[in-house]
């Protein structure tokens, strides 16, 4: 029986992998045997890159947007997100035909803010900062009668994500394959709180695993601590979907109770998946995305448990320079 | 009936595929809606990207290879090559067990250096100059013993290649298509050689189409002038895989005969391709490899029947700030 704290009940699950099918594509499972090689053991990589909108994000925002219909509330949405998650929330409002407002910072990058305006939502930046950008989403929505869709601290939205497991253990059932753990990227936790409560039911004792940059351990460090810690500056790292300080709190009582362990990233190991993915594998990944990889590359024993592996490759969203940059920073050995 | 000076007869084609089966990649056919949307037209990647080696010259060299072994053939090999070519009889000649030779030139990447010693070849830089290199390679088989694997004007490279046809053919049946045109990047012919003569068995009615940079459309020039036209300086162009100043002249036998067309593009178009390929679809394509794609993308009318199309991606081996650079010199309009 899950605390009562939870956020969510198994039917909540079979809801969103309902509402979500044939909205969002099922991603593929790939398979490597030069990385096989490299590592020493099996791993298989889980392609939310390919997913709609260049992430996982689009399953948590379409849920979000559906199940809100689905309840008559068709009210305009808004959603606070210099990244994925913009992009994710301004997709499913314009298929849905929501009216999506936007909220990032003045010094966003113009390629993502072409993408989210490319995807039909109004984006707002004016007089925006990363600290104060949630208040001027909370204030819009309240002056505006806008709902607000958080990239994490929502039920809907980790119940979205959540339907990572379930897809991951119908991909992996044909193929013979029971890993001994899912490694995937650990930001505010929706996610990873996602795939630890979808695991529960559909990869029973499969490990579930975050990971972090070093300079953004605050999941790490909670679990050591077994308290939400909040991290006391933002972390400097290339893996921008992760620069949040703490992790949601319904994400925490998730990922305290279900997450096996978190593991933490060099920026040059980081550097290094990212390389190793566009040179091997031909695969555009974001530093975010290549968090799994860069945790096995350079020691693949930090799992302990022996067996297959699981490696979510969370999004795409990036530009060449982006990656030619982090290469250029942290030159790979190989 | 094929000319008698064609260099091979359907039974070439079909053992070379029975060689090659279990030995390169079935490579996945993509599709994507946003590209569809994109061009106003459906249109299927084949993505040689993820061939073995990251090219498909896998395939002409391992059927190469594994011909001369069936023939009692032992001789060590030698290839002259500064990127895919090498890479693959590197490949190929390590999995079977061959001593491998790959002349290029002493500018060459070192990263291309290091990938061809990474798969056991021995690499010769010494000397070897853009120029001299053939010469250099032939010396040395002649002195040594060694078996001259060229990169395209080899019927069994050539039949190699053209297993790509039936690939794709047999991946397109169960999706009840029916292309108007596969398009492919022309550099020596070795590639649209063997897709115009697999396509005749196996995609029958459907045009082979080259693509070219405009400043190495010596294929193009040729088909208009009817006769192998040789280019009077080195192409200058991203696309490092087509800078051969003519077609190989069994290659053309065939082009001649069976391409229904050469179309060229501009850098700024493969520039254009490359970052789509990138951005949108999160795919890693070498700037040859994007040649299909990039001379659709500004006019998907240059092909003027009707009907869904095939773009061959025909390699990935590129660097992080290759493309980078390429779209820094020629800004993509979205």
């Amino acid at each position: 029986m899950p605390p009562a704290t939870w956020p969510l009940a198994p039917d909540d699950l079979l809801r969103a992998r309902q509402r979500l099918e044939g909205r969002v594509h099922h991603t593929p499972l790939l398979h490597s045997r030069l990385l096989d090689l490299r590592l020493g053991r099996r791993v298989f990589l889980k392609a939310e890159s390919f997913q709609r909108g260049g992430s996982f994000k689009a399953r948590g925002a379409f849920n979000a947007l559906l199940a809100a219909l689905e309840e008559g509330d068709t009210r305009p949405v808004i959603a606070v997100s210099s990244g994925n998650h913009g992009q994710a929330v301004a997709l499913a409002a314009s298929e849905l035909g929501i009216p999506a407002t936007v909220v990032m910072p003045e010094d966003s990058s113009p390629v993502k803010v072409a993408a989210v305006r490319a995807y039909g939502a109004r984006v707002v930046t004016e007089g925006v900062t990363g600290i104060n950008r949630e208040q001027v989403a909370a204030d819009m929505a309240s002056r505006l009668g806008l709902r607000l869709v958080h990239p994490h601290n929502d039920p809907l939205v980790i119940a979205g994500q959540a339907s990572l497991a379930a897809e991951l253990s119908s991909q992996l059932e044909p193929l013979g394959v029971r890993p001994a753990a899912v490694l995937a990227p650990l930001g505010g936790g929706g996610l990873l709180a996602g795939l630890c409560l979808g695991a529960a039911e559909h990869l029973p004792g499969v490990q579930v695993v975050g990971v972090e940059p070093e300079s953004a351990d605050d999941g790490a460090q909670s679990l050591a601590r077994g308290e939400l810690v909040t991290l006391a500056r933002p972390p400097v790292t290339a893996a921008d979907g992760v620069r949040t300080l703490h992790l949601g709190s319904l994400c925490w009582e998730v990922i305290r109770e279900r997450a096996a362990s978190v593991l933490t990233v060099t920026e040059a190991e980081l550097a290094e998946a990212c390389w190793w993915l566009f040179t091997r594998l031909k695969l555009v990944v974001e530093p975010t995305g290549a968090l799994a990889v860069a945790s096995l590359l350079r020691d693949p024993g930090r799992i302990a448990a022996g067996g297959d592996l699981v490696c979510v490759l969370s999004g795409g969203n990036c530009l060449p320079s982006q990656i030619s940059q982090l290469v250029a920073e942290h030159p790979p050995n190989d």
